[in-house]
C-alpha cells in the first residue's frame, strides 16, 4: 500500500483581524508561494494548542503573543519558530531556552526605518520641531535660536544591526558616534570605540544624544536607571527605540521634570501601550510615539516575504538565516546577513 | 603742519535692543577687533542718514531694514555695504544696483543649519511627528505606519551654497537629489542633473519632496505657482526655506486644503510675522517656524566675525569675499568662498 508523503506542518499565530472583521484573523500576504509544500494551519492564541499539534514549525505573526509558552505541552513535534519582530524578549521562557526549537526573527527589516526614526528624533529635538507646532497651535510667531546637529554626539547602547545602522546614519550626517555594548573594543567599523555597557554611568556624561537600541535581556533590563539618567550630561537627549524596561522610566520622568534632560524622545514603553496616568504624556521635552519606529509603509508585506524566503530554506534543507541565540536573546552578528529592504 | 590720516569710517546699523533695554542698540560683538583702525558709529535706521553722511562702509547687522534707500542722498562716499544675511533682496533698489558700491553678504553661515533644517522636514513628514505630538497632546496611543526617507526624490530649486549643500546633506542619507536653476546641466557636483528652473511645471511632478533654496529675484518672484503646485506629485510635499514671495501662497492654501500636497513645510512667508488671519496656521499638513531656519546657536557672533574677516581685508586693500552680483541679487558660484562654520 502506498501513501502520499504527509506535508510539513507549518502553524500560523494570527491576531485578530479586529473591529471591522469579528471572528477572523489578520493573516500574512505571500504565503500561497510555500502553499504546495507545506500545511498552513491558521490558528488565533486560543487555538494554538491544538494547531501546534503535530507541526514542525510555528510563525508568530502575531509576534508580541505569549501564547506559545501556554501551548509549550503541544510542541513535541516542534523545530522552528520565526518571530515577524527583531526583539524577542515576548516570546521566551526557560522551556523553549533549553529546548531543541530553533528560533528566528525579523532582523534587517527594521534596521533603516529604525536609524531614519533616530536620526529624526535628534534633529526634530535640535531644532526644536515641537515647539514650532505648539507655537502654530497657539498663532504665535516666536523666532528662536535652535542647535546644529553636525559635531555633536551620540552613545548607541547595542551594537547589534539596529543600533549599527542607526550609527551609519548618524555619522553620515557629521554626528560623532560612540557604541556600548557587552563586548569593549576599539577600531570598530561602525562605532569607532564600544564602551562597557555594564559601566553607563563612568561613561554616559559625555554624550548629547543617548540611544537605547538594545535589546531586552538580563544584562539590559533597567540599564538606563537612575544613576545612569543622573550621569547624564546636563541637557543631554534620551531617545529610546530599543524596549521600555531597559530604561527606569519613573526615574526618566523624575529627570525630565528636574530639567536635567532637555528631552526625551520614546517608541518603547514599560508598559505599552502607555497608561492613560503616565505623567510622560504631560511633558512638552517628551516626544511619544506608539512602538512604530520601523514600521514603515509596506513592514507586514516585508517580514511576510521575509519568512516566506526562510521558510523555503527550512524545506530545501538548508541552514535557516536570523537564528537568535536563545542564551544571549538576540542574532549574534557572526551570523548577521544582509539586510532586507522594504 | 602734520595732520593724523583720519580713520576710515564704517557706519553700524543696527536695531533696536527691545524692551529690556528701551533707547539702546543691539549691536554686533566684535568689532572692537577693528576699533583702532576704523571710526565705528553705531546707529539706529532714524539716525543712518546722518551717520553714513562721510562713511566709506556701512554695516547692515539690521539686516532686513529698508532704511538703506531712505538714507541713500547721504551715501556719496559709500565705497561698501555688508549685509548680515544671505539674502540681499530686502536691501537692493535701483539706485544701489546702478552704483559703484560693493555689496558682500553673510553666504556660508547659513548653509549647513539650513540643510539641516530642510533634512529634519524631510524626516519629520516622513514619520509624521507631528501626529505624534498631536496624539500625545490627546493621550491617544496610536499606532501608523510611517515612511522611509531612503529612495525618495527631492528637487532642490537654487543651486547656490544654500541649495548644494542642502543636496549633500539629503545625498548623504539615501535620498535622491535634483536641482533647478537658471542654468540646466548634468554631472554636476552635488545635484548630478540641473533642470531649468523657468519650467517648473514641466519637471516638477517627479518628486516627493520640492525644496525652495533660491533668493528672491525676478526670476524666482511667484516662481512656484498655481501650475507648478498643480503639477506636483500627489502627495509631495513643499519646503520652503528662501523666501515667502517665491510661492504663491493661497495657490498653496488651496492645494493642501483639497489634499493634493501632503503637507508643507514653511519657514519663510508672503508677510513675516505671518498675519494672524493667515488660513496657514490651521492647517494640519503645515509646519510654520519663524523665519529661524538658519539661526543655531552662535549665528550672530558668527555673522559679525564674518563681517570683521571682510572688514579686516577691505582695511589691508584685499579683495572682499561674498561679493553679491547686484544684477543677479546673489553671489555667484565663482566666487563662492568655503564656508564659515558655527
Amino acid at each position: 500500500m502506498s501513501m502520499t508523503p504527509a506535508l510539513p506542518i507549518i502553524t500560523v499565530l494570527c491576531p485578530a483581524a479586529g473591529a471591522a472583521s469579528p471572528g477572523s484573523l489578520d493573516r500574512p500576504g505571500g504565503l500561497d508561494k510555500i502553499e504546495s509544500r507545506a500545511e498552513l494551519r491558521y490558528t488565533d492564541a486560543a487555538g494554538l494548542g491544538d494547531a501546534v499539534d503535530g507541526a514542525q514549525a510555528l510563525f508568530l505573526w502575531d509576534f508580541f503573543s505569549p501564547a506559545v509558552e501556554q501551548a509549550w505541552s503541544r510542541t513535541a513535534s516542534l523545530e522552528w519558530i520565526h518571530v515577524a519582530a527583531a526583539g524577542v524578549d515576548s516570546l521566551m521562557f526557560d522551556e523553549l531556552g533549553r529546548s531543541e526549537v530553533t528560533v528566528t526573527n525579523a532582523q534587517g527589516i527594521f534596521d533603516r526605518p529604525i536609524a531614519e526614526y533616530v536620526l529624526t528624533a535628534i534633529l526634530a529635538h535640535a531644532k526644536d520641531f515641537a515647539g514650532n507646532l505648539r507655537h502654530q497651535q497657539r498663532r504665535e510667531w516666536a523666532h528662536r535660536e535652535t542647535h546644529r546637529v553636525q559635531g555633536r554626539s551620540a552613545l548607541i547602547i547595542g551594537t547589534g544591526a539596529i543600533g549599527r545602522e542607526t550609527a551609519r546614519l548618524l555619522r553620515a550626517v557629521g554626528i560623532t558616534v560612540t557604541g556600548a555594548g557587552r563586548t569593549t573594543r576599539t577600531q570598530d567599523p561602525d562605532f569607532g570605540t564600544v564602551l562597557d555597557s555594564a559601566e553607563l554611568p563612568r561613561h554616559i556624561g559625555a554624550f548629547d544624544h543617548v540611544v537605547n537600541a538594545a535589546p531586552l535581556t538580563p544584562q539590559t533590563l533597567g540599564l538606563i536607571g537612575e544613576e545612569s539618567l543622573a550621569a547624564m550630561r546636563p541637557g543631554a537627549h534620551l531617545i529610546n527605540i530599543g524596549r521600555g524596561e531597559s530604561v527606569d522610566e519613573p526615574a526618566l520622568v523624575r529627570s525630565l521634570q528636574a530639567g536635567h534632560l532637555s528631552g526625551a524622545t520614546l517608541d518603547v514603553f514599560e508598559e505599552e501601550p502607555l497608561p492613560q496616568d503616565s505623567p510622560l504624556w504631560d511633558l512638552e521635552t517628551v516626544t511619544i510615539s506608539a512602538h512604530m519606529s520601523g514600521d514603515v509603509l509596506g513592514w507586514r508585506d516585508a517580514l511576510a516575504e521575509q519568512f516566506v524566503h526562510n521558510a523555503e530554506r527550512w524545506l530545501e534543507g538548508e541552514p535557516l538565516k536570523n537564528v537568535v541565540d536563545k542564551a544571549k536573546g538576540y542574532v549574534p552578528s557572526s551570523s548577521r546577513p544582509g539586510a532586507a529592504e522594504i
